[in-house]
């Protein structure tokens, strides 16, 4: 698969203004972006800008930090539908994961996945303020609800997503599950690797950036998974 | 007034988990405060725990970016005061402010006020994005919706409250609008700084340590607006 295909083409800022939105909806559609992600308010000005293209629009739900109740995040799920979401990245209640309360993490999934109409659901769970069993258990739990997506980061924790954090994921889905890795992804390099670690999805504000990369090593490279240019130094891993 | 009245105190951290938000309301009742501030999940459990209590309960609105739709605001403050919640306090949407549509600034905060039966509303307007103009312009829009308080941030901005912010407003402000501080303040000579400024209410999550405050002035000293101690150093002000 073609890398621009990999990439959620991301505005999520909190003053981003709808010609931040029309500008990323142009670049999505040159450069044939996956989705574009953008903030609930922007998702019907998104569907129209990209109405004859081939570039879904994702949106996010109880964003950033998840601590909404079910039913507020249940509604915004809906309303995003009806404005015209194709992709629904929700955050979880991490107080509650930290409470253990692991059944109030899987039932508020369940809810927003039950109440999106089959569009894919990505479930964001924060890498950055979870132990490594805390990523091993929401793997879990996104393989027992069914979500098309486990998600690392949202972008405003103290990091973004980690190779380490996408092998656990990797390490303990199931079959059909699938990785997102998104916050602080802003080059190449880093792409690359996250795609060999196990993502099929990279959530990114430097997707031109990234599919724009000149190799130096041949002309004619694809910078594809065996690019050894300086710059992406993948010989050396 | 005492200075515990002036206090919200807040506690809305991603993985706040409900030990925590126990501590806070445990807190909020030992030390007089005037509300606890909590995320949305975490109003009915306040409500209960400090049902006995003159303390309030506060939560947040589409917090902390402020990007939701103004239909899922209005439904998470609807939400929240059937939960329990006394008061609310909505982020405004900063990209619509930056494309200066007031018209969706202003309908967007009268329609959650008009959803929340009577209910004191604050708007924050993360000060730590805006311009001077701006800050200016958010007064005046606040005074045209008869809102109870401006509120300069979310804490989760670059900064937090300055006393400029709060001059502002104070400068800009009718009669009847009042501020809250929030963001960052965690000394006792912050909050009276900040007080004398103009706020009537301080967001934190330092309150007891800021009402514990000892004066080394005078053992009597009841750390009002003259306070001299080092500590305070309001002399040099």
């Amino acid at each position: 698969m073609e890398l621009s295909k990999y990439i959620d083409h991301t505005n999520l800022k909190m003053d981003a203004t709808s010609k931040d939105i029309a500008k990323l909806c142009k670049e999505a559609m040159e450069y044939n972006f996956e989705t574009v992600c953008v903030h609930p308010c922007y998702v019907t000005l998104a569907k129209e800008l990209l109405e004859d293209s081939n570039v879904g629009v994702c949106t996010v739900i109880g964003f950033p930090l998840g601590m909404n109740t079910p039913k507020t995040k249940a509604f915004e799920a809906i309303d995003a539908v009806e404005n015209g979401a194709d992709e629904i990245d929700m955050v979880i209640n991490v107080g509650a994961l930290k409470d253990k309360d692991y059944d109030y993490v899987k039932s508020e999934i369940e809810e927003i996945r039950d109440s999106i109409d089959g569009k894919t659901l990505k479930v964001i769970i924060e890498t950055s303020l979870l132990t490594k069993e805390e990523i091993k258990k929401m793997t879990e739990i996104c393989n027992e609800t069914f979500v098309n997506f486990i998600k690392t980061s949202t972008g405003f924790g103290s990091r973004g997503a980690s190779i380490e954090d996408v092998k656990i994921m990797n390490d303990n889905k199931n079959e059909v599950l699938e990785i997102k890795a998104s916050g602080g992804i802003r080059s190449h390099k880093q792409a690359i690797e996250l795609i060999k670690a196990g993502a099929t999805r990279l959530g990114t504000s430097s997707g031109v950036e990234i599919v724009s990369h000149k190799c130096d090593c041949d002309d004619n490279c694809n910078c594809g998974d065996d690019c050894h240019c300086e710059e992406c130094k993948c010989e050396e891993e």
